[in-house]
This record gives structure tokens, C-alpha cells and sequence, in this order.
């Protein structure tokens, strides 16, 4: 199960994560196009352009704070035939997010360092396991260390804040 | 657009097709996996065992005789995680079909031998063209040349001819 908190962060979060010793692992420019499935489900397209690979990305949300997961992720060979495959089952699109991320690493704690044209930045605290409690335990031990606290945490989905955002500005 | 006519046919076609030079392309181990879409449109995921790959394709049947279709195909890196993802969405599995298939070519005829247990063996006469008609034509030339007739042709799809045959047996 995928273990996740998202904080609301300041662009100053970087360097704490430097001094932290987190490893940078990459960059990635992100566009996600997200399906209307009923929660707690979850159906996105993403194509990592600076990469040029694609994901079919199936979630289900485990709990009321959006922070675990039950993840099946695969490669694509190509984003829009995805993409028109499940517009011709039937989805409709329900959100298109652009992002670009860092993701660093520090044990088995990912981080993934997110800025959202409009909605600004998120910092994606992530810990893969099947003690979601343990994990949530070492996210905070090291969300801590960041300065990050409670009132920090934004527990609403990207696609939740990107159609908030649309709908305030329409 | 695929153009495809599908005839039963039996094991010495090979020699015909041989003897036709069409160019022997290559032999793929298929495991095909329908879901319940309502037909005319058609959802699978196809493993091709001995060379490693997966697809999902999708199609949709444009004409009353099983002949012409648009069609949506695109790699993905795991057959089962690609099958789990429309589970979860809620499509069930229709059926299962396992093939030996022997591909051959003449200039843009594709011919597909499949060798299916339980239900014998076929000869797919594919063109790709946005000229159904002139396809058709095609297709009928060659099939003629192996000395096909219209009494050879299977209207129905592999998996209308699968689930007959389950069906019976139960």
C-alpha cells in the first residue's frame, strides 16, 4: 500500500530537504489527465514528457485523510491512445493537472517536492508498506525534521484542488 | 480502419500460402483476455508469451459482418496489472482465448494463421485502409488464389465462437 501525506510547503522546503540529506533523484515534468470514477477510485493517464514515458494509474483511496492507497500502476507505450481508449469505454476527463516535480529519497521515505501552475507548492512525504500506521509514524519523524506540522498537511486530492480552482475562477 | 475476413480453414493452407510466397513474419503465442463491453465494441488484453509483450486494443465492429474495424492498440509492461485495472473498474472477464498464430505477409495482406484448441484453425485476411470496398476486394483475391470461397468465411468473432463452444459443453 502507497503511504501518503501532502503538506503545503514554501519553495524554501528544497534546501531543508538538502540539509536533511535527502537524495535528489530526478525531475519530473508531469501531465496528468485524471477519468470520472466514483471515489474512493481514482483513474489517471500521466505522461512524464521529460522522460517520454507514459502510466495507467489505478488508485483506491483507504481512509478518510487521503493518505493510503491501494496503488496498481503499469508503462504505457503510448498517453493519448490511453487516453482515447478509456474516453471510448466511456470515461469522461475530469481533470488535466500539469506539474513539475522533484523527487528525493531518504531511506525508504520518497519525497516528491511538487509545484502546480495556480495552485502552488506540495511537498508528497511517501512510504510504501503494509503498517500504515508505521509509516505514517516515520512521514512525521522526518516531516518534523522539515518543520512541517498539522496545520501544514492539505488533505484534499490534486484533483480536488484543481476543480476547486476552476470552479472559483469560472 | 482494419479490414479483416476471417475463414476456417485446415492445415495445409501453409503450403498454399507458401506456395502464394507470402512471407512467413513470424509465430506469436497469444493469451487474449475479452471483457463484458457491449458489443460493437470489443476491450482486450492480449499477452504474446514468447515475445514478451503485452497489449491493450481496443476496437469497435463497424459493419454487420465482423469485417471492419476501427481499432486503438498500445503496448503496456504487464499483461496482469493491465487485466487487474479493468477488473477494478468494474468490467468483468467475457473470456480467455489461448492461440498459436503463424503471420505471413503479401505486399499489405497480412495473413494471420491461428491454430485455437478446442475450435481449430483460421485464416485472418487483414488490410489496413480507409477503402473498405477496395480492401475487401483485396483480400478476396488472395483468399481466392488459396482457393477460399465464401462458405469458408466465419462471420463470427473469436469470441462469440469460444463462448458457443463453452456454452455447449456445459
Amino acid at each position: 500500500m502507497e503511504i501518503e501525506i501532502k503538506f503545503r510547503v514554501s519553495e524554501d522546503i528544497k534546501e531543508r530537504l538538502e540539509s536533511l540529506n535527502a537524495k535528489f533523484v530526478g525531475l519530473e515534468v508531469q501531465e496528468d489527465v485524471y477519468f470520472d470514477v466514483p471515489l474512493p477510485k481514482l483513474l489517471r493517464v500521466r505522461r512524464i514528457s521529460n522522460l517520454g514515458k507514459s502510466y495507467i494509474t489505478y488508485k483506491e483511496i483507504m481512509d478518510r485523510n487521503n493518505e493510503e492507497f491501494y496503488e496498481v500502476e503499469f508503462e504505457v507505450s503510448d498517453f493519448n491512445l490511453a487516453i482515447e481508449v478509456f474516453k471510448r469505454l466511456g470515461f469522461d476527463v475530469k481533470a488535466s493537472i500539469k506539474k513539475e516535480r522533484l523527487i528525493y529519497k531518504l531511506g525508504d521515505v520518497t519525497f516528491e517536492l511538487n509545484k502546480i501552475p495556480g495552485l502552488g507548492n506540495f511537498l508528497d512525504i511517501e512510504v510504501i508498506s503494509d503498517d500504515p500506521e508505521e509509516a505514517k509514524r516515520k512521514i512525521w519523524e522526518v516531516a518534523e525534521k522539515l518543520g512541517l506540522k498539522k496545520k501544514d498537511v492539505e488533505p484534499r486530492l490534486y484533483i480536488e484542488l484543481v476543480n476547486e480552482l476552476s470552479s472559483r475562477s469560472s
